[in-house]
């Protein structure tokens, strides 16, 4: 049986001084570690996560829990309630039009909060421990990582924390303390799939998704980045100096799932169980993962690309996102009636149709069917192969 | 074969100077009358419409065309680019706060931006055609109508025209010219369903639509209350004279086509054709309309009545837009996570359990799955009966 | 010395569950009554009130106070926290178009939120209390306005509260007790000025604004109207049984101090000496009200009126708000480069000059020095004359 | 006399099909060059570089112009009618949170939106070029970067050009032609100041304005760092392979012209003198630049900060933008009425006293009085010294 706590962490306090918190779940096992940091719905439309959420809270009842599980649903308050006519967009900030998942600190280079003094210099650390012990590199690692977010903290106080910065600290406080770390998204209309670190390929099967990103380790500013990057930096110092025996000792996955808006308790449970699967193979649970699908299809996120609409108009879908394309292929019709300028008015005039520029999987659409010229109309997948 | 034309009209004109234009299709048949008029996506995220007056551009081309079609797709390019993030809400006008569909003049009452005297006296009308034939009541009537559009325009000048009695103006100079009007909105998410004015039943059937709303003949903004108002109070004061051979000469319905944000060229051919088939039982084409379903539910507006959230939250929905539902059946689930305050964290604490507050019709749910208090969660059709 | 006491009231529940509150200061003097009733910031941008009733804590210790005040600044966090960018239009809710000053509850006729049953009938009152003394009628009366507030809240559950119906209820129940209520506003770009009942003369004098709207007993659903409406009705229905004794027993103002977005400590000293003469002439402060200036200026709020922008551009004022006209002056100039299609490029070309139609009184500029077509560009006061 | 021409360029089509449009003006005098492009309005809510646009129209007509001046008042009608309420924020595109003055293309090294391909290796180039005369080198590299541009451009073809990118690149296009950038901006409640390239003294003494921030030849995204850090580059280049007399050929300069949303013709006047004494520097008008003020204040732009509000409240300055001030001096009140705990209720228990953490001026305020915490309060030059 887990041991479980709440709190409530402060994201953001708004002009008239309330404070918006998110709640915090630890659930603890038999042992503190490995321990997973999970969290939801940080860009406000992407509510799927919080089922998960909410059906992990029962199935750690259920099964048998090793290390610690820190759940956050709910943990962007700020963007839930940016909420215009009936809608969330939730993916930037009205007011300072930040992505609310690319501000967080990179905790082993330069990042825009943060100066020089206030993140760990890899190549100093390896040289200081060049000869410890695994476990001693891992502990003082982590204790390295959280003297830079007091550092961070520290330094901006003359001037203040932006909004964005106590965003990164009140979650970066929690998650750098993360063996583990998932975020849980959604694509616009999408299935489900998964961004993972290159090169965790049997955890990435774990989870059983159909769809992988595979993510260099470079820092763009997400929180799964900033969880598994700094690990990487570590180890690729430990290699330059001769020691080739310090891995990537954290992993962190963007879960995404399924389609902004969508919300379903039910799904929810099907959505736990692949993230148990994966907390089986982490060790944070006792037990097996789940055997992965006959196929997963994975590129590289580099390889993932979008298609921008070449006018405006109204988005109308040949395929289902998912669905593999060859290059030319109609992948959806984009329509706008004032393009029937000869009579009498014919759809063909309205519609133009757009393809696939390369072979690959449609993975995204838009999340809106009337687009501007130039917005994203499509994501696909090229250059795949079976992971 | 129908003769076409194509113009555009100005709805708004920004801040830099550039028009927002509608683009207007005319079909001419053998006759210039009845004449239908036709508008869709005047709430910018409601975009099926335009589908089925795509579907309608072929389909007139195709069947034998008696009288005139005026059709308008994409009628508000205003709020069809309000965009804040990927979503388009549509509803109300972010500069002003105006339901885009409730600016409307009535055109035989005093409305916001009219002075008395731009509306037609409909008891003076009465009595000075007390012994007209019909034909010249409906010309004369007419007539009327437009030159009292006209004097609100002329009135509007010394003060300027506000943005929206702009669109009222531009949208009913065309819309007072028709036999009968149908402006194709969805509902948030939502089945198929009609407003139609109250007695036009046989009329309400010819569309074949499962649910239909009666609409009493008062006067709220709407566009379809512009239109067929007048000439039901028209036939009221040839009643109070003792006249009661002038029955109301024009209908007007919102058409419902789903949900907001759906669009599909293929389901807009299955809208054009429920539209052509009331437009054969208006006359507008040759032919009859088709058989209607075994089973059409109505009820009053008065009786469809919204659940407003009890309390902030992820809605999850136990039934489908469109089911027949007892009191106290459960219609949603609202989920915050945040509630669970006892450990460990169950799902029935973060859920509370919506019910139908009466025996009805589920016919519309919140647009977002996720709501503050106080929000529209669903809305039901009450006291129903067949139609 | 003032009691107080200190509460917060709910006026919403995000999605989150966060509960935004007002918080509320109550002043008890000597005796109860008389009561007023001061908020401030219903519209988020609106931000002066809350330096008044900054500047009226301390007075309030300084003066005599014989009756109670209620003192709620930052009325509403709803509107004070929907900022865009760096800005808070805070007129209309984002969520539903409202305006936030046009949702109270009529509380002795049919509104919006509030069945037939949930107001109380004058003329039936009237009938009842025919010969009561005055003072029995005013409590009375009190009494049946908050019953009805009461059943407005009760007929609400079944079916759920709206948020602008909670809104109201939250604001009502304390705004009904009052025999004084002011609503602490500002304009767009505006000088300070009054709105007051019709009739208010001397009370009207007693704030010492230059400029005054009198305002009928016509409700339009703002918190003044709300306030003096129901007891100018019943004022009316003793006259209409030949009681002509029973006087208006509550006046409301809308008090307009100076711009959106000004917020000034040291000007909120001035307003609040304002306030507090005319709480002097209410008698819920002890002594006279000071001296009224040389001349105010006043019109009916039917003679403000409004000129909307002929086209789109950038608004250069050639006046100062507060500035007397003649027909035909220049009041603003409104510049559209675009406009230049001639050669070398001209001013003249790209400036359109906007003037008065009538004599009056300028009053207020639009907030913003940009504008579309349609735009209330400036108001005015027409048909001026001295109180 | 200036040979004029005219011509718009398409910066954004929306999703009903609307070309969104800048006028472009160019004025052509005796000789091509020294060629200077002037753009206002690219944030939508700072105006007042119009006014000084529409003043250098008739300024131009009246000098003598040698070269050649662009002109393009706003610039950004996609920021400038993205308006809610009566105010446009202006800097973050509502629709991705772009800030539109930070999505231009860097074409001597990598951007988001290009590829290696497609920027000009300036160490390639100066080897190339080793020995060429500086007039050559100067036509090289100009055509140079053209290509690059053009590169870009036709990389996008495959997968759709997005909305930034093509908005970088309609600005681009004509600014890469030009030898003196001015991009005329506004601070949010601000002075007129200066960002000035490194080293460019004589040059931003030639403006007059009282504060200059120096700008570092590092690219960020700004259209001043995209015209001038390319030239910088190649400078740099030529330096590392010993040739020292290749100076930066391309100045370019961020002009604050006061607040956000003032607009003055009057002011654009004196606005446009100033930019004119900057074009006599350049040579682009005959003549002399007038003699600088007598003090000038600069500071590295490194060295300009921000203080973010150390909670929410209403911000009250103690001093006017423009003011020096003392470490430790108070700058600013930030006032939340709700921190009154205990009673009675005083001003400064809701008060927070915001004092300067370092000696400088205090130049900039948030442009609204309501602000959350975190947000930027008000900006100051630290390290400051004479120009």
């Amino acid at each position: 049986m887990a041991r479980w706590e709440r709190r409530d962490v402060v994201v953001r306090t708004n002009a008239t001084g309330h404070a918006l918190t998110a709640p915090v779940f630890v659930a603890r096992g038999r042992q503190a570690r490995p321990l997973a940091y999970v969290q939801a719905n940080v860009h406000g439309g992407e509510l799927q996560g919080n089922a998960a959420i909410l059906a992990l809270f029962e199935l750690l009842e259920r099964e048998s829990l090793r290390g610690t599980v820190i759940l956050v649903p709910r943990a962007n308050p700020v963007s839930a309630n940016q909420q215009v006519g009936d809608y969330v967009a939730g993916v930037y900030d009205l007011l300072t039009g930040n992505n609310f998942n690319r501000g967080y600190l990179y905790l082993t280079g330069p990042s825009r909060s943060a100066s020089a003094a206030s993140y760990v210099d890899v190549d100093s650390f390896a040289a200081a421990h060049e000869s410890s012990p695994l476990g001693e590199i891992q502990e003082g690692f982590r204790e390295a990582l959280k003297a830079a977010v007091a550092a961070v903290e520290a330094e901006s106080r003359a001037w203040g924390t932006d909004s964005r910065l106590e965003f990164a600290l009140a979650i970066q406080k929690m998650s750098v303390e993360a063996d583990l770390v998932l975020d849980l998204h959604t694509g616009d209309r999408a299935p489900r799939y998964l961004y993972a670190p290159e090169g965790a390929v049997a955890a990435a099967r774990a989870f059983g998704f159909p769809f992988v990103l595979e993510v260099p380790a470079r820092f763009g500013g997400a929180l799964d980045e900033s969880a598994f990057v700094p690990w990487q930096d570590l180890s690729d110092a430990f290699r330059r100096i001769g020691r080739n025996d310090v891995p990537r000792l954290v992993d962190a996955y963007t879960v995404e799932l399924g389609s902004m808006n969508a919300f379903s308790l039910e799904a929810g449970k099907e959505d736990a169980r692949r993230i148990a699967s994966a907390l089986r193979h982490y060790g944070v649970l006792d037990g097996e993962p789940d055997a992965p699908p006959a196929q997963i299809t994975t590129c590289s996120v580099g390889d993932y690309r979008s298609l921008h609409a070449p006018g405006g108009g109204l988005g109308d879908h040949a395929v289902e996102p998912g669905t593999p394309v060859k290059a030319g292929d109609v992948v959806a019709r984009l329509v706008d009636p004032s393009r029937c300028r000869s009579l009498p008015p014919r759809v063909a005039d309205a519609a133009v149709e757009v393809r696939a520029p390369e072979d690959g999987v449609v993975l995204l659409f838009h999340a809106f069917s009337s687009v501007p010229k130039g917005a994203r109309l499509f994501s696909m997948m090229t250059r795949t192969r079976p992971l």
